[in-house]
């Protein structure tokens, strides 16, 4: 097999898996495919004594019975294998496994120098509160829509909703860079119309503009929004790659709060027996990359996410996580009067509240129906 | 609502949706809620009337029965909310709507004036044929594995592999940038041994780089494996965003033909009632973003794809997609002499077979294990 790597650390990251499998003997078997699938992706009669059959090999920590037909497994991965960075952190996680039926990631703690490669958010709940001058109800935010108006009358919108009070008015994520709004009118346009409500209000909403495009405009993007006065940025990390949300976070010159989208990224979440859990993939992995804050639909909704679910993300935002912050949870859709009793109980007072239709339904005046719902969160 | 937009082109793209609903008037249902939530994402009672409301929202454009439970619903979007990119596009196609159970993406067509944005392949089949020198028969692919052995290993690996006469070296998809085979070391001393063999050969096997790695390090790495030497790009976009292999195609001073590989993407095809259709995620998305050959795996091996599904990538890899040239076809695993008819059946003679762990079990003289599989597929 020719010479062998040197392994200096020791250090390993570990995940759970929920594995679909009729007894615990096949369990088993599947464990320790995916521990060679994930890693080596060789057959293991093949593979030499030594440092790569005893360190790179994932190793099966344990193996428990849970629901019928299903079993927890816990792998452990030489922390090498992740070569420092989010993209291979995850294609050592869920890369080749995901191709395979009845696996479903659900949690992974990574250890202290791997952990030290993610800096996380810049902000975080404390630092973002500090930017909107709001230190302890909910924060609110709602997007710019619908798609299709022109940059003027976005602005106009994002004038009266900074007017009335809103933390964070932001693009809805459908707007990229489309004719009917270009990027670079919008951005100006609507920065500048937040600036205004501030001085004549004397508040501090922010524009949060949605960078997700191009591969090659990201940095672009973002750096033209951060040029043009705006106040953070939104990416949908399902779109773009999440190491995307991590370089964005990175960039000193742009240092602006990050806010990430949930859009195409609900494949990872629509089955039960696959793909990734909802507190690893919109809570832990979003904080992770660096979001400051993670979109996703509160149950109840217009989506499909259940209570549970939604619990789960809220407490994957401010578990203990090396250095890094607690960031925001930011559920989606449906707030009425009726329903905050129920957010208080989810997410206590540290999320952002993300109202859509709701905020025009009330009536035409947008500035006025935006303080109406800024008050019904001080109650929460 | 303000002023409004111009919609010039009046060009549409039309997706072909798979919804479960109990009853058509669900199902129905269910559609226009999606045609609202893919575009405007705003209540439609809101709308006013006119051009957002009769352009920008999705149309509902036929409804059918299909299987029990299910509807096929052809949806069509306003070519101008694609924004010309890629990203847009898929937002668009699968956004929001990814999040909603019971939805899947089966098959989309864009119109001329979008389907011109996307310059597609840069090789494509015949072009990738002529760079290795191979007319007629499959072309052959294999991966330097496993994980964990050093630079000067994995080359003297490849330089077997292209002393055999494998037309495609490439790395391991799990070989990005760990400290046991650091990427720049890992590629020169691959390069120069492909190279090697080469000359002693009189072959043009060439060596395919994984590039997958940070969003800030992609066309780094990728400029530093065309330097290098290097004969192909390889990039896993579940891991990266799709539109980071449309970036590494364009890019005129790398002009290195793009091999995508599927790691991180089988959550989209997990589930038969969500997600994404195989032959739209992995043949038709695969090419708009120019791949010039797609990696998934074969049917009968050790992952769970089945024949149809294997047929129908195979299908949108050739299939007319304006000037878009055809790419090869990529299945992975299971070759032996007994399947050989099969894959003909199947994929003609125009694929990319990915042969792995079979190559090095054939005994321990990997070039002559590579001769026998290319003379194997002689007979295809």
């Amino acid at each position: 097999m020719g010479s062998e790597a040197r392994f200096v650390s020791g250090e390993r990251f570990l995940a759970e898996y929920t594995i679909a499998a009729a007894d615990e003997g096949q369990a088993r078997a599947r464990a320790q495919d995916l521990c060679l699938e994930q890693t080596v992706e060789f057959p293991e009669d093949l593979l030499p004594p030594g440092p790569i059959r005893e360190h790179v090999v994932g190793r099966l920590e344990s193996l428990a019975a849970g629901e019928p037909g299903r079993f927890r497994a816990r792998v452990s991965f030489a922390a090498e294998t992740a070569a420092g960075d989010l993209v291979q952190l995850l294609n050592v996680l869920f890369g080749n496994i995901s191709l395979k039926p009845g696996i479903r990631l659900e949690t992974f703690t990574l250890g202290d120098a791997l952990l030290a490669r993610f800096p996380g958010p810049r902000l975080g709940r404390r630092g973002l509160r500090d930017q909107v001058g709001v230190p302890t109800r909910p924060l609110i935010c709602t997007a710019l829509k619908p798609m299709g108006l022109d940059a003027r009358a976005l602005a106009e919108q994002a004038y009266q909703f900074a007017l009335g009070g809103i933390d964070l008015v932001k693009d809805d994520h459908g707007l990229t860079d489309q004719a009917f709004a270009p990027f670079a009118e919008r951005v100006k346009r609507c920065a500048d119309a937040v600036a205004s409500a501030n001085a004549r209000s004397g508040g501090r909403s922010r524009y949060v503009v949605n960078v997700t495009g191009p591969a090659d405009q990201l940095l672009v993007r973002a750096h033209l929004a951060r040029r043009a006065g705006a106040g953070g940025l939104l990416i949908a990390p399902a779109l773009t790659g999440l190491d995307a949300v991590r370089m964005l976070a990175a960039d000193d010159g742009v240092a602006l709060p990050v806010i990430a989208h949930p859009a195409f990224g609900g494949a990872f979440t629509a089955s039960p027996a696959s793909g990734i859990s909802h507190g690893a993939l919109f809570g832990t992995l979003a904080r992770l990359a660096g979001a400051d804050a993670t979109i996703f639909p509160n149950h109840g909704g217009r989506f499909a996410f259940t209570r549970e679910e939604c619990l789960s993300i809220a407490a994957a935002t401010a578990e203990p996580l090396g250095a890094l912050a607690p960031i925001f949870p930011a559920p989606g859709g449906g707030m009425t009067t009726d329903r905050a009793a129920d957010m208080r109980e989810v997410y206590g007072r540290d999320f952002v509240l993300l109202i859509g239709g709701g905020l025009h339904r009330r009536g035409p005046d947008l500035a006025d129906n935006a303080r109406h719902f800024v008050e019904l969160l001080e109650t929460i």
